[in-house]
């Protein structure tokens, strides 16, 4: 057995291995410091100086992660961005130096340590987690008057020697620090306390870096330089792994090579089932980079663009030629007669905009978001459906509105459209007059007037995501109500039997953008019901065609309609897994 | 004309006239004031003994409004207790005591000002809140400070010559103000600011007074004394009217009380449609009190009593023996073979308890509440079967579970009833070994489970105000989202004629206990469904029953099928409206 065995939170799913790097923490209040009299503007010259390189660094990651897609870490730092502009925090400490004499750096510490207990001892979680964001930007600042900068994790990170990747060890990590890991060097990381969802187990799966949280105070028993293997699906951390271990280690790394191997050959195919059907195998993407990493990993084309991110971490909104460019370049990078389907903007819900200002709202799942913006700002939609509308002169783009729950919504998204076609005839601009429109299906009440619908949309994208969390009236990011949070539970499934029946009768097709698509049980029922478009993430695509190309889809039919009698998720779970041979194969 | 006219937001429904009381804004913070060297012991006792007072009548407060059934109000209240309980708020004054020898005063708003400016300044609309509750807190200390007591506007206000009562009229009121108004004296208020979902609006619906907020500053022009005439619906303010607007007033007010006259004539009548069918006209609940008042307005049973109001605005939870002697109580004040359906506690969402130490959630509405609660709490969901099964010796009690989802959910919760009539069976404690049971359909996973559900359970009864925002996907509280909380839909109204049909087809009966039950429009269509029980506010018993009268249920299955053919909410009120002769003719 290794020298210890860990068990933790499994925050971030993958294998790593590598040597231990311990990050201490950082020395806490250190009890007050004064200057001399006299130097009270040139301490608070320094103080103003570090503050704005604090900001700058924050400006750099916010927009780095904006631009990469990380639509989660942009918003964390767009949020210290504003702590380091609110007057009460740096106002404070500002009075503090100018009246008490007290050095910039007991002055900042001194007036975060403030505000953060006076938020923390207000018993909510939500205060909290505010509280946990005041120090952290604080920290920043000491370390800017220290002449440091906040890219000191990823040094410390990325100083070990280039063969061997870290494991970085910590009593816990800050949003800033995880948001810098280098996946370059570092292989994983694991702290002492925390949560799957406290911020920086969410940043480790953004980022794709196994990680385990809430590991307790046995971690710091760790020293620099020992081997750690990180097995975040388990939550199991090995350090000084014996050599049965490392083989047992190894053996699981050489199966995945090996199974990526398997599924190469299916790259550049069609997607056809054991009887000869054709199904489409497209991806979910937030940016050109996203459509560059689909296509080569097989995708077909792009079954749901998130254009929301064009929008997020940034104080304007996106211009018409700016998101024109960005429609054309996924275009492109497909090109040809691969189906890109852009999806309107989504914002609300969990996702902010600062340029909008949006109202805090109680439940904001169930709030003012996506269509429902866009329709009250029709200069908003229109600048957004131009750019689209320009972009399908370059490739076969297929526009989609989200969260639609009547059918006067979507006439109305609709004769925007229309009124958008107009204009650009008008000023002689190319475009593709025979555009599909269709709608999202992810509201329950869209889903039960399929009928009505069906005879007046392109098509249908069903996105079992917020479909599941509507049906079953159950947050789907609430830790408590996991067991709500099925997508196979046969009330769904009779609502997404429902919309491919009524799509099917008015021989419209229908797609699937909800992470259901991708999922091996889901497959078989899906194909069984005929769906005819599978959007997933880009690395479940060639696992999926390996899967469809052993299904017989003819038999896939009677399957389809069992499971609806089902009496719940796990009954269609067993069910299929006992039906279809492969996936009973697999167990 | 009026001398003049206001428009308003129309924040509570109803008519009223009165003498203007015009309420003074109290003093802001004043500039600090010192007490003398050596004074600082005396004067923290003086503060101690304002805050003990304060909290003695926000305790007082509070039990008056749980036990009342207003558990909004409670819950604010509770609130309030908390922040003076808060070290950092009361803990900092007393420091400026102690240090700087502040007068009590002076520390009390000089700490209050701080803190909810701070909050305030955080930019976040649940921050402002709390800053405004801290600043209504700090007031209730300052007046005991000077002796008065929180009471006070409910004594101005009372303090009108007993024949005319009174209009309030004040640039804001705090839910403090708001909450003590005595509606025995007050017929209204008008504030100048404020809008619909603001405290006091809140407070003046469940109270049910008459108001009108956000009038604007012309307002300030009123003086004691003028005549005032509040129109809630219309948000219309007429100050001085004319004698032809308070001739118009007076017809109003006749027609409505001939209307009331006519009604008393179904008193005490069963509920029969034209065609002599039966239907079960029955009311929402939330204490004894509210069945007394049920029954008095001709209520023929319960069919929703909200057991929730038990466990709130208390710091513990309640015992076997205290909901026995509630369900008792109810049950007996009907007698006999009235129905009496008891939901077990829909706790979480927007109704929190601090006993259970829930965790502040992202989507309360899609959160831990209910059911959910119930099952994973064995303690507390036992104790509240047993009471209602040692209750179900007095009368006609049924058990009705909320929230329910899956099947597993309403087994787990069925078992937990089975063990506690064995237990009691073993114990020699009486109760009714034949209760019904049944489910809420309140989520759409078992709308659409319905004929799999209807196998088991005894009864169905639709929660269409929930039903409702999940299908539609919007928060019925969101004011922007009010086209989508319309229970006229097609999509519920398909879920709701599936409902039926499946429980008729197993011989159950089903009832609904939303507001639609309530509503006119609603009423043909859901009788031409076949919904065996309307359970509503008491208030609406006589006027459905009278409206049912009229009805020829046997024609209306057309309809009812004919509306789930319709587009929208509106298609159907047209439709409806158009095809039933009675609701034509009220127009």
């Amino acid at each position: 057995m290794a020298q210890w065995e860990l068990k933790g939170i499994a925050a971030s799913e993958g294998l790593a291995i590598g040597r231990a790097v311990v990050m201490h923490e950082e020395a806490g209040p250190q009890g007050i410091a004064f200057i001399e009299v006299g130097q009270e503007e040139a301490e608070l010259k320094r103080f103003a100086a570090a503050v704005a390189r604090a900001a700058d660094e924050l400006e750099l990651l916010r927009s780095r992660m904006a631009s990469d897609g990380r639509e989660q870490e942009a918003e964390i730092f767009e949020a210290h961005l504003m702590l380091l502009e609110d007057e009460e925090l740096i106002g404070q400490a500002q009075e503090s130096v100018r009246t008490e004499r007290y050095t910039a750096e007991s002055a900042m510490s001194d007036a975060a340590e403030k505000v953060a207990t006076l938020l923390a001892s207000l018993d909510d979680a939500y205060l909290k987690e505010r509280a946990a964001d005041i120090r952290d930007v604080s920290r920043r600042v000491l370390r800017a008057l220290r002449g440091g900068s906040g890219a000191e994790t990823a040094g410390i990170a990325s100083g070990q020697n280039g063969a061997e990747k870290s494991i970085l060890v910590a009593h816990d990590l800050t949003p800033s620090d995880t948001a810098q890991l280098d996946p370059a060097s570092v292989a994983g990381f694991v702290t002492a306390i925390g949560g799957r969802t406290s911020h920086s187990a969410i940043i480790a799966r953004s980022v794709g870096i196994p990680a385990i949280v809430g590991a307790g105070t046995a971690l710091d028993e760790v020293k620099d330089g020992q081997l750690v293997i990180v097995d975040g699906k388990a939550g199991v951390v090995l350090v000084e792994p014996t050599d049965s271990e490392l083989a047992q280690f190894s053996e699981l790394q050489v199966e995945q090579a090996a199974r990526r191997e398997r599924l190469k050959a299916f790259l550049g195919l069609p997607t056809v089932s054991a009887d000869g059907h054709r199904a489409e195998l497209v991806a979910n993407i937030g940016s050109v980079q996203d459509a560059q990493q689909a296509r080569q990993q097989g995708a077909e084309g792009i079954g749901l663009f998130r254009t929301e991110f064009l929008y997020m971490g940034r104080p304007d909104l996106p211009t018409e030629e700016e998101q024109f460019a960005a429609y054309r370049a996924v275009a492109e990078v497909f090109g040809g007669e691969a189906p890109i389907v852009i999806r309107t903007m989504d914002i609300g819900g969990d996702k902010q905009l600062p340029s909008l200002q949006l109202e805090q709202e109680d439940n904001p799942f169930l709030g003012y978001r996506a269509i429902r913006i866009s329709l009250d700002r029709p200069d908003l939609f229109k600048t957004q459906l131009r750019a689209i509308l320009r972009a399908s002169a370059y490739g076969n783009l297929k526009v989609m509105f989200p969260m639609i729950a009547t059918l006067d919504e979507w006439r109305r998204a609709k004769g925007q459209l229309e009124t958008c076609k107009q204009e650009l005839a008008a000023e002689g601009v190319a475009y593709n007059e025979r555009i599909e429109a269709g709608i999202m299906i992810e509201i329950p009440a869209a889903a039960l007037l399929a009928d009505r619908f069906a005879l007046e949309v392109d098509f249908f994208s069903i996105g079992t995501n917020d479909l599941v969390q509507y049906t079953m009236a159950a947050d789907r990011m609430n830790p408590k109500l996991g067991y709500l949070s099925d997508p196979l539970h046969p009330a769904v499934l009779r609502l997404i039997e429902m919309v491919i029946r009524a799509a099917h009768r008015e021989k419209k097709w229908v797609g699937m953008c909800g992470e259901m698509a991708g999922q091996p049980v889901a497959l078989p029922i899906l194909l069984g019901m005929g769906l005819d478009e599978f959007s997933m993430s880009a690395s479940a695509v060639l696992p999926a065609r390996e899967l469809i190309s052993t299904l017989n889809r003819g038999q896939l039919a009677d399957l389809a309609d069992k499971v609806l009698e089902l009496e719940d998720a796990n009954a269609v779970r067993e069910y299929v897994e006992q039906h279809v041979q492969v996936l009973r194969e697999r167990e």
